[in-house]
């Protein structure tokens, strides 16, 4: 089960193609990134996003930005290789993934290698290999996870941790989609994720599409499906997962998680190994990107907050291990107390 | 502290002028209410919202729409009464504030009375004593409540129960204007409400107005706002209170109040005496309004969940009176145990 590629290599390879989310649900447009500005323009604006998805554009665009300067020497390729992934790797301060993906391309260019087509070459392979790597990666969360969901199973979720968050079936919905090829009946209550809608734009789309069950409520109304018995767990994604188990991920799962504990339903994260970021010690440590007030403050161009009053828009927020039931990565079913150490 | 008049007479008393809520903050447009239609359709639509607010509206559109009738008989005006009561109050299930002030008004009609004229003469009377009334009543709740506020106090607060969901200074809102009046430095930290999105346009608006520092946040990122010690206390306003304190407001309100319960941040609920409902014992007996898909669906004409995703949009929840630290009527600062009794 695999409705759709979020990020793939162009037919000529000498492009990122990726599905433009920003265009969802309305249209279905791909687009072709070939230049550093293309690939840093595509993350920022979320044209590709999902933590996962971005590690990998991230890194085939570093390969892909780096084509037009296979003409120079093995060194000046090795230059410009620092400066690319330096840029790109800024566009999200708060994903663990893109930098380990990009850093790890980027290696490759340190190794030796007599000529900057060589590099080049052996970027290009690092860059297939994690994209390989990704979609084997959500199917082995997929399969661990899925021992969490009863058949009748009603899973809520937030923002997009699917297949467009990721170039294979996702991390937080793997659990669902791989339940699904297996004939359980699983439904999803989607949160719509304010302010960019991933939620009700795109998880409703990817899961709609897959012949998965899902609606969408507001995130304000969480908390009262969960009153009303409608939900048996409540499954997230993650952006950046420190050594004690405290998970960044997009606004607004810190007061789900919350919510849960209130009402005794089981909270868990899914994510693979490239977001846990042992070095941080805790949550604390984790820094969050504030993201633009016209987020926040437009909708479709409509001003929805007077122009003199000021918005504040955090792109994630903390969620304390002690929140969490367990932790699904491609590796284990983690359960607390959590303690990851360098891999 | 007055800032606007969100609903009033037309200077000739043949119609209701309200604000239209529907078109702030990028217009401010007043209109004039004068058939059960255009009284319907104003409140149905939230042209006119906010408890208290849609039921001196209810009520005084009651007369206005009457206004037409003068030439039929004492008896025929009564059972047209009936009628145009019975519809007005039918457009929001949820607001006790609605059915009390509407069958105010349409008690006066049942008092002997010998000509039409009288009849719609009582009427009238009593629906500009409930105008008055509610601005008073809000003073009131302001007066009480700014005893809950130290200066440099920072209140999250939910939806709009501001001076626009009145006829006077609001009721969640009434105690910041009250302290603003006597020098206190508050500053407000409104969460957007979804679907329509009454913090961001309505309570940043009127607030902004009348110079109180205002933010806005989405609704799922009051909870990581708390946990960064941003919030001193949190009130918001409320649709019905049953007899043990189970209160029913704007849907996400339940959500704020879980929050709020986890960082040990006082969660607050104010409210004229007509919200309360002794007749209930329990929240579990509030009827919730389930309002359309298109609020959630599509924002400012923009799809933004697919047509094949059905969406649940209820208009309000119920807060369990356990995570509510004290209510503020226009009599009394109440705390736990809840027993309202009938008045």
């Amino acid at each position: 089960m695999h409705p759709i590629q979020a990020v793939r290599w162009s037919p000529d390879c000498r492009a990122v193609r990726i599905i433009d989310q920003t265009a969802l649900p309305e249209r279905f447009v791909e687009r072709d990134l070939r230049t550093l500005d293309d690939v840093c323009t595509a993350i920022a604006s979320l044209a590709v996003r999902g933590a996962p998805a971005i590690g990998i554009a991230g890194a085939m665009g570093l390969v892909v930005s780096l084509d037009s300067f296979d003409d120079q020497s093995a060194d000046a390729l090795r230059a410009r290789t620092a400066v690319h992934a330096h840029r790109i790797i800024a566009t999200r301060p708060t994903a663990a993934n893109l930098a380990w993906a990009v850093n790890a391309v980027a290696a490759q260019a340190m190794l030796p290698a007599a000529s900057s087509g060589a590099v080049l070459a052996a970027m290009r392979a690092k860059a297939a290999a994690l994209l390989e790597d990704d979609g084997a990666m959500c199917r082995r969360i997929g399969e661990l996870g899925v021992s969490l969901l009863a058949d009748g199973a009603r899973v809520m979720t937030h923002c997009n941790a699917g297949a467009l968050a990721t170039t294979g079936m996702g991390t937080a919905l793997a659990p669902v989609y791989v339940a699904t090829e297996r004939g359980l009946h699983v439904s999803v209550l989607a949160c719509e994720t304010r302010p960019l809608l991933q939620g009700g734009r795109l998880t409703s789309w990817e899961l709609s599409r897959a012949g998965v069950p899902v609606r969408v409520i507001t995130d304000g109304s969480a908390a009262h499906a969960m009153r009303e018995g409608r939900v048996d767990l409540v499954i997230v994604g993650a952006d950046r997962i420190a050594a004690n188990g405290d998970t960044a991920n997009k606004i607004g799962t810190y007061a789900l998680a919350i919510a849960a504990r209130h009402h005794g339903i089981p909270f868990y994260v899914a994510a693979p190994s490239s977001t846990f970021d042992p070095a941080l010690a805790t949550g604390d440590a984790i820094p969050i990107e504030q993201r633009g007030r016209d987020e926040v403050a437009r909708v479709a161009g409509r001003v929805i907050v007077p122009n003199e009053v000021p918005v504040d828009n955090p792109a994630f927020d903390v969620t304390p291990a002690a929140l969490i039931s367990a932790i699904v990565s491609d590796r284990a079913i983690h359960t607390p107390p959590y303690r990851f150490g360098e891999s």
